[in-house]
């Protein structure tokens, strides 16, 4: 829901060429949100590109520490390196900057938000917000609501993640490589170190010393953070499916006593921004497909977690693009404005 | 390695023109499996097609009741409503019958195997032994050696399931709809209730009551049978990814002390029929596109499980249409000749 302010804001977009700059344009035209000055903002290569925003015809100029005089909200969605550049030189400038990227997540003077679940911690912000990882945002999402009734000791997730998280780039290797792999030619990576067109790899992001991805550990560490729960036990495998938009995760949840599936549902179906796709008897459960192009979470196939007495197996899916990024970040500008944070 | 023996035997193969039949032809040539007779049997619709096994030319006839006089195996590839309808002829005329369908692996007179794991229990067979679910062959494989040394209280298994465990109708429709995907048509699904280009779906085989599929309960119910272990605590959600052959497993298995990642892949290593694939450095992983065409069963991203002190996460992948189903068939035959039970 968008929230009206008497006031209007300059806001300025960096990375706006991409994916979720695309998303985000898109989105505040749709929600009306009050901007009125928009500064589009890129790297060198993508300056002077021209983008429909609403009914405004704007140009893209090149995103320097001097881009930010009078901009009141920057939204990030570039690279971390970009982000550790320039935020802040946005920050120095008097905007509240909403950050994308994984520079500032886990520092602890970045308020991390997904306002259904913390929108709270936004006072505590001192000129950066970020939004979590896009798969971290559904996730929690679905968590919290349950946590806040019977307290979540230990979350087991494997996701199922679209290229899109990558980037445009992504999509265009999936598009190329499943053409050519229906074409019986051979395929080369780019993006990806390995063909992703009829594949899966359980690697997104670098991986670490641990044996663990960025993403794995990101996830844990954004999920306690955002949640007010640095004890939570978690473990995470991230893998990449050759879907356009739309990551999955299959869950399963141990609780701090029994919780029926009823009950979960119940919880669950109240719970903001969450719609329950929980009927297996018409085949209907969270998908991809149907979570693509949707500003809400969709969960189901919840159930008994058959191998512990307080646990809850499920899955999730959403929009990564959506609710995982632009929206989230729309949505946090709008309680900012709200709470008379910016 | 194929296992020689002085004696030459009559197979039958029902469902010799489904892709796991084909897997099966091609197999036994390749390790020239000590047969004189073959029977190639289909559906009705299916007879008196050719198809070349090695270097014969070989008609496929209709099963019946009657088509196994002189069979000494007969090798069951078809629904499992084919398998209930003539395992009980094939038993009668002598046949000792291997089944690649789910009719009678929970039996208790029902020998389900896989030969690095339980080809003991090929001793108790009385006519009929079973191969299990083609995801259940390389997690228990997976699971045994380890749990020989340090035993398994908790398995949590999600899995990344290709279409081709559905069969050749499913392989053609993920080719079909792919296509139209990237031409911007229209899609219709046939075999699956959803479309499968770029796209995930929790849902193999039919759900029951519970809110769990039958495959997610079979993959619990084989996985006891197989290892010997009626306890054993498992959670299971099964996915189905569009991925042409291979399935992979994220599992994270709870054992009853600690078990370093070393002593882990060390076991893993020595483990029959596994090959690893676990330097994440060079970007190697088990993957179904590296899987798919090999006998091994892959296993890699071996690493400490963040959420339990004696917990391990790690990654499968198996060729489903091999070791998942036609060369296990063929191993379980290998075992019963050598351990003259045939």
């Amino acid at each position: 829901m968008p929230k009206r302010s008497a006031k209007s804001f300059n806001i300025a977009v960096v990375g706006a060429t991409g994916l979720v700059g695309q998303e985000f344009l898109r989105l505040i035209s749709l929600r009306q949100f009050p901007f009125k000055g928009l500064r589009l903002l890129a790297s060198h290569r993508s300056a002077g590109k021209h983008l429909i925003v609403g009914e405004r015809e704007e140009v893209v100029a090149e995103a320097t520490p001097h881009s930010f005089e009078d901009i009141d909200l920057a939204f990030f969605s570039a690279s971390s390196e970009v982000s550790r550049e320039l935020v802040p030189h946005a920050v120095k400038a008097g905007a509240v900057v909403i950050d994308d990227s994984k520079a500032f997540r886990l520092e602890p003077e970045c308020a991390l938000v997904v306002p259904e679940v913390n929108a709270a911690d936004l006072a505590l912000h001192k000129g950066i917000t970020a939004i979590p990882n896009c798969e971290v945002t559904p996730l929690v999402m679905t968590l919290w609501p349950l946590h806040k009734v019977n307290p979540i000791r230990r979350v087991i997730v494997d996701t199922y993640q679209a290229v899109s998280g990558t980037g445009a780039s992504a999509i265009q290797e999936l598009t190329q490589q499943t053409q050519a792999v229906l074409d019986g030619n051979k395929v080369s990576p780019h993006v990806y170190p390995h063909q992703i067109a009829f594949n899966v790899f359980p690697h997104v992001e670098p991986f670490l010393g641990s044996g663990y991805t960025r993403e794995e550990i990101n996830v844990i560490g954004e999920t306690r953070k955002i949640m007010h729960a640095p004890e939570l036990k978690m473990s995470v495998t991230c893998a990449r499916v050759p879907v356009f938009v739309g990551h999955s995760l299959a869950v399963h949840v141990e609780f701090s006593k029994p919780f029926p599936v009823d009950d979960v549902q119940s919880v669950l179906h109240d719970a903001p921004g969450l719609v329950l796709h929980d009927e297996p008897s018409v085949n209907l459960y969270p998908m991809p497909l149907t979570a693509a192009g949707r500003d809400e979470v969709f969960v189901g196939r919840i159930r008994e977690d058959l191998s512990e007495p307080n646990g809850v197996a499920l899955w999730i899916a959403g929009d990564n693009l959506r609710k995982g990024a632009a929206l989230n970040a729309i949505q946090i500008a709008e309680e900012l404005i709200a709470r008379k944070l910016v």
